[in-house]
């Protein structure tokens, strides 16, 4: 006998599921049905800054798998077709045809909530004016693009400091924009500890952005057109022919929350390592509307970023297909660039270390990419926090140029593994002239990481 | 009542251990006589290869630490003076002053024998001609040099296809000479498996490297002025204006091992976790004459490698100096390029998997370094072993363009910690389109690898 998999939002998280759960099941075991509010199916959202600033030359480089490849892989895909209730009693969601108007219920043996993140939109006056944009989705990179072709201005205020921030900064200097960054924060990029935004600040300013820090925007002032002219704080007004929103996303779980389904403090629903939704056997989420394990706090976080997506995506479609895969968690790693800055971090930052209780030492070096008498050397800057006593190691940011922000990845596995800064001192990592000085960058920290936890006793 | 710790070896390991040690110690508790045979302390030679090729302009950038440098804080340094003879039961060293032919005895409390490795130089007729170069020292880089601007002709042989041979070869390219490798093993890098070596090979052909493998070279021929003028094996002659041996390097231990102290299969001298030679309590020994302990296989290996040097002489420097660290040993990771191409290993390969009695199964992957879309996006070739049963990681191999090698490092950490491929595909690695698709390279492999173990039952 058949059984039927329902899954709401078709984009990564969504469609990763129902990908994998058909590898493991034919159609006649399994039938799939999926449903999908907007245009698009399986879309890069972390590549629009670059579709924007004109790196990526197409829309459609950004569709890792269209409608139509999906229901070649006898995926039931309803576009422009939105859920409107989930039943959870009776098993059944409740659809709605955008295009008709025309309601329906559908049964699930299995169901798979993948409603991902709505961008944060403040209740401002003129945030809806026209040149006022949020780049979530590939009709908001669009229509950002339409405004920018229409445009005579050259001058862009981009609101909010974070990935999405600094990333539109970049896009739109690389448009010929002048970029005015209005940030909340004492330092852009929240993510980071101040000391360590600071430098990404530092830099951008010296690229030739504008730095506006602690400040909040009141209003949106529009001008005889209607259209978008500047942007206000309580101190001063911003000119801007176009305003970017970069201020964050909330998980999308307005309809889960209707169902009775459990959510955490961040507002995202929780599962278990099986991602099935807690308390909850055939109902899974995954992607920007759950919230994710710390595996070094122990605590929930929300982190929309579509790796996790994708791996959420391939755990549940195992499960629901009949196999067995879990998800154990995050350790907080994220990695960006501004121009040719990089940007990484991973695990906990000083208020996180903090905020779970633990007490740490906390260091910092400069070293560079490689060997210091090669071409291209290049400076970084590594922050380590170990815990006092155990010398765990607790996170590590990095700021620097090329080669910089991957370098993380070395922490985000010692993360991974419980190692201690003393362990990682003898970390057996790739080097060679091109490639790394004698002591990788991260060990230099880790040398000096071993030497603060000794001292703080 | 002051020690007094002797060095012999004035490089890397030696002069690592001399700083530690100083570091924790004053010249009032501790004195430091290192004897040196060359010309130069602290110098990397993993960087000749660039200064030949001219990416790093002059030697003295090579030099980490001058000899002066080293005496500003306190260490006896002995340059071109030979330690000629270890007498361990007296607790003395002899010593030879190479200029005045003088010789005489240095007792000593604590021992570090520091004497690095010495190319292999087979006993071929015409070796030793004019234009025949090793690149084991700054004399062999600066010989070498001295010939590139003497020779007229433009062809160059490089004999061996490691990683010396490899980066030499893009070094003579660099300074426009018709290269030829000529190798005895069926692909170049005989440290990765013929499969990937076979795509190394390929890449350097591609760049206009004439590539002549399973050929032994029988002889060096020599022109009217005595010169080197061609290499010849059984079956070819190869015209050279210079030749580049690069067949690799042994331990240099004839002084340890006339001193009855403990060598291993590969000539190395053995040691415990604190870097003391075995049995001997106040003797230690590290860099390129001692044998490490492979933490993959559990057997000893001879790896000749700067970082490994520096960590061993840190170590050193701790425990004579009166502190405590170890080195636990390595997992065997090394990176190199030849010009784009980046080349990066870890762990075991085929060969020392069945060698250690461990069955394995194996994957390969192509991916990129970038998202698909993103420019620059360039592809890698990622081989993963991993154990039968267990799943756990044995050894991964990359050959690839920009940003392959580094990523070994992600490897390297997770086979230190003992995990699992199926650990592995749950690691939380930096993405972002810039730097890595939404799945890295690594987690694609770890994904198959996965797939592979469930396969193999």
């Amino acid at each position: 006998m058949s059984e039927r998999l329902v899954v709401i939002g078709a984009d990564a998280a969504g469609m990763s599921a129902a990908s994998q759960a058909r590898r493991l099941k034919g159609p006649d075991e399994l039938e799939i049905v999926a449903f999908e509010r907007g245009h698009f199916t399986s879309f890069s959202a972390c590549g629009i800054p670059y579709w924007v600033g004109g790196d990526v030359a197409e829309r459609d480089e950004l569709i890792a798998r269209t409608p139509e490849e999906h229901r070649e892989r006898d995926i039931d895909l309803r576009m422009q077709t939105e859920v409107v209730r989930i039943d959870v009693a009776e098993q059944r969601v409740r659809a709605k045809d955008l295009a008709s108007g025309e309601e329906y219920w559908t049964s699930y043996d299995k169901l798979v909530i993948a409603t991902g993140a709505r961008p944060v939109r403040p209740q401002l006056p003129g945030i809806d004016a026209p040149g006022v944009h949020g780049v979530q989705t590939l009709d908001d990179g669009q229509a950002l693009l339409d405004t920018l072709q229409r445009t005579e201005g050259r001058k862009a205020v981009v609101v909010g400091a974070g990935y999405i921030g600094v990333e539109m900064a970049e896009a739109l200097m690389n448009r010929g924009y002048e970029v005015t960054v209005v940030n909340r924060g004492s330092q852009p990029m929240a993510t980071l500890d101040p000391d360590m935004g600071r430098l990404v600040g530092e830099a951008m300013a010296g690229m030739g952005i504008e730095m506006v820090n602690d400040a909040e925007v009141t209003k949106i002032l529009t001008g005889d057109d209607g259209r978008v002219r500047a942007v206000a704080t309580e101190d001063a007004e911003y000119p801007a022919d176009v305003v970017i929103l970069g201020i964050g996303v909330r998980p999308e779980t307005e309809l889960a929350r209707e169902a009775g389904l459990p959510l955490g403090t961040h507002g995202g629903l929780l599962t278990d390592r099986a991602m099935r939704v807690r308390g909850h056997e055939n109902v899974f989420s995954g992607g920007d509307c759950v919230e994710v394990h710390d595996l070094v706090s122990g605590s929930e976080r929300h982190i929309a970023l579509g790796t996790h997506a994708n791996k959420h995506g391939q755990v549940i479609g195992s499960n629901a297909g009949g196999g067995y895969a879990t998800f154990p968690g995050v350790v907080g790693t994220a990695v960006s660039k501004v121009c040719d800055l990089e940007i990484a971090r991973t695990g906990l930052r000083e208020k996180d270390a903090r905020a779970a209780g633990l007490q740490y030492v906390k260091v910092a070096i400069e070293s560079t990419n490689r060997a210091g008498y090669y071409p291209g050397a290049a400076l970084m800057t590594v922050k380590m926090l170990a815990e006092r006593r155990s010398g765990r190691l607790l996170g590590v940011q990095i700021v620097g140029r090329e080669g910089a922000a991957k370098r993380v990845d070395i922490a985000a596995v010692a993360l991974t593994a419980g190692m201690t800064v003393d362990q990682m001192v003898s970390l057996d990592l790739g080097y060679a002239p091109p490639f790394s000085p004698v002591w990788d960058p991260i060990l230099v920290a880790a040398r000096k990481a071993v030497t603060a936890v000794r001292k703080a006793g």
